[in-house]
């Protein structure tokens, strides 16, 4: 057992601040990884402040994990010491259901996922500590490598945003030929930028900020459709084969509906607080689908950052030290990040 | 030009009654049809109730149509004289578009599609009448050859009930192999159980209705669920690849889509009066759909009709004379009719 330094809430919605967590000795199929960056994703403020339910304190958060492997158990076959790995939002599952043996443990029917951190760990039952540390310790089926010839610091949003966006652009098949739009461009939009252009796919950015369009333009988006004016989706009705809606806001899914083509697919990546809702005729005229996708499996987030190393795909960021991290928390509320903070746990 | 005997609603809302239609001398690439059988739709009340927006009068309707070749303009190749054909739901379209060229006349991007009644000719721009009446003439390449091996009455229903499911079941690749739910058991629900069983795959009926349970297995059906049992589709959580729901009515979704599986899909083929509503994380945890489906293209209409010849699948029917419309479109209100209407045309 180790005791480490790490950043932690001490009660929901409390501010973090310094904190030590214990990790385990590895086991023969564990890998322990010294962690170099660790990325703040929306998704930690919404479990610091308990808004997805009662939550486990204190909590270290942190799911975009980037750093060294430092020690190995003796029966691991997929890691070296000195390799740069990741983790991402979990750390085991079932790993008996159809899911979890089809590569999709991010959906394991058992609903037995030991989560990065506010979760427990499935064997022992102790509670689960995420990125904001400076290590962890990783059965090595969870853990991914990372490419050495991308930035780490830029990799470690990949582990989250990353996947989350690549994962509905594999599963829906962009590519070549294929028509994809991007609703909102921040941490995870502008993911989908990147990844849906280096898949070949034509780029359209839906953003209600005129702001943005010099980014998506940056990024590489082929369009740009400022949605504060109401007629615009009218311009752009059944173009799109697949549209991705990074925007958790509650909006009216309608009219961006009706920028889908024939069999198009609008994919829900954030949750919206309240239910959505159309008309079943918007869908009937074209058989277009609304669906919904939730981070990836662990072959397809190796696939993803295989790719991004291939491709020189990493996510834009601001690397600030752990005493930045409340403050980051307000500026990511506030969307004042282009386009994501990332801990360089260093100064933890 | 050639005036026939047919039934029609002469104002909205009005009984249906003996009225004269006029039809086309067959052009080069026409087919003239001596009706057979032409199927009572739920949607030929709403459209003579005006249910759907403004409608034509006289009404003829009227879309699933069958009947012997009895006149062939000088290039048709596709049909003989004597051939026993069908008519479904429309009879053109702009047979340029994408959707069109690929087969999905129904969803033709354009929207020039001419249906079968309450609407205009493409070309004429006169209005089309039904098959509640004694011929039709049709383009040949919107026409379907029926087989004559199975009941010429009992095949008219598939020109809209039937391709309304098989179209979904295909393009959701229902088979061996996949469960398949079906919500209930009318005109279309009846030949989604039809269909998905002679396809191979498992198939549940989910109804409200307990007086339905005998009929579903007679049917061919492997498991009935009883839906006005709140509790009796917690039971069956993550269990259907597909589900069908032929329902009309203003249905909380939320609890069907529960029952869909990894990847499943819960397809509209009826459409609610209200918008339909649902929390997103009902699909994303288990990347579920939510879709509409409309009739299908011809090709798949021609696919349809084969595979009912060589399984030997019709409508169950209820055959009627011309004067008896009027009181059945009253039992189809009250669903009173196992499950479809057919009219013998010679009677109007």
């Amino acid at each position: 057992m180790q005791t480490v330094r790490a950043y932690a809430a001490l009660t929901g919605g409390a501010p973090l601040g310094p904190w030590q967590v214990t990790r385990r000795d590895p086991g023969p199929h564990d890998v322990a990884v010294d962690i170099a960056y660790s990325g703040i994703c929306h998704s930690d403020i919404h479990q610091v402040n308990e808004e997805w339910g009662t939550a486990s304190f204190p909590m270290v958060p942190g799911h975009e994990i980037v750093g060294t492997v430092t020690a190995i158990g003796d029966q691991v076959t997929r890691h070296l010491l000195g390799d740069l790995v990741g983790v991402g939002c979990f750390v085991d599952s079932c790993r008996e259901c159809e899911a979890c043996l089809a590569g999709s443990e991010n959906y394991c029917l058992t609903g037995k996922i030991a989560f990065t951190y506010n979760s427990k760990e499935l064997t022992s039952g102790d509670p689960t500590f995420g990125g904001y540390s400076q290590s962890i310790v990783v059965s090595e089926n969870y853990l991914l490598k990372v490419p050495g010839n991308i930035d780490a610091a830029g990799a470690a949003p990949l582990l989250c945003a990353g996947i989350t966006l690549w994962s509905p652009l594999r599963h829906w098949q962009a590519g070549v030929g294929s028509r994809v739009a991007v609703m909102g461009l921040g941490g995870l939009g502008h993911m989908g930028v990147k990844l849906a252009k280096a898949l070949g796919a034509e780029v359209t950015v839906l953003s209600h900020s005129a702001a943005k369009e010099t980014n998506a333009y940056e990024l590489g988006a082929d369009h740009f459709v400022n949605t504060s004016d109401p007629t615009s989706l009218r311009s752009i009705r059944s173009s799109f084969d697949l549209v991705l809606n990074t925007v958790s806001a509650d909006l009216d899914l309608t009219p961006y509906l009706n920028t889908l083509t024939l069999n198009g697919s609008l994919v829900l990546l954030g949750l919206p607080s309240k239910p959505i809702e159309f008309r079943a005729f918007t869908l009937l005229g074209l058989r277009r689908s609304v669906s919904a996708s939730s981070i990836g499996g662990i072959q397809e987030t190796q696939e993803m950052l295989d790719f991004c190393g291939q491709n020189n795909i990493t996510s834009d960021v601001e690397v600030i030290a752990a005493d930045y991290i409340n403050e980051a928390y307000r500026r990511v509320l506030a969307s004042d990040v282009r386009y994501r903070f990332v801990i360089d746990t260093s100064t933890i």
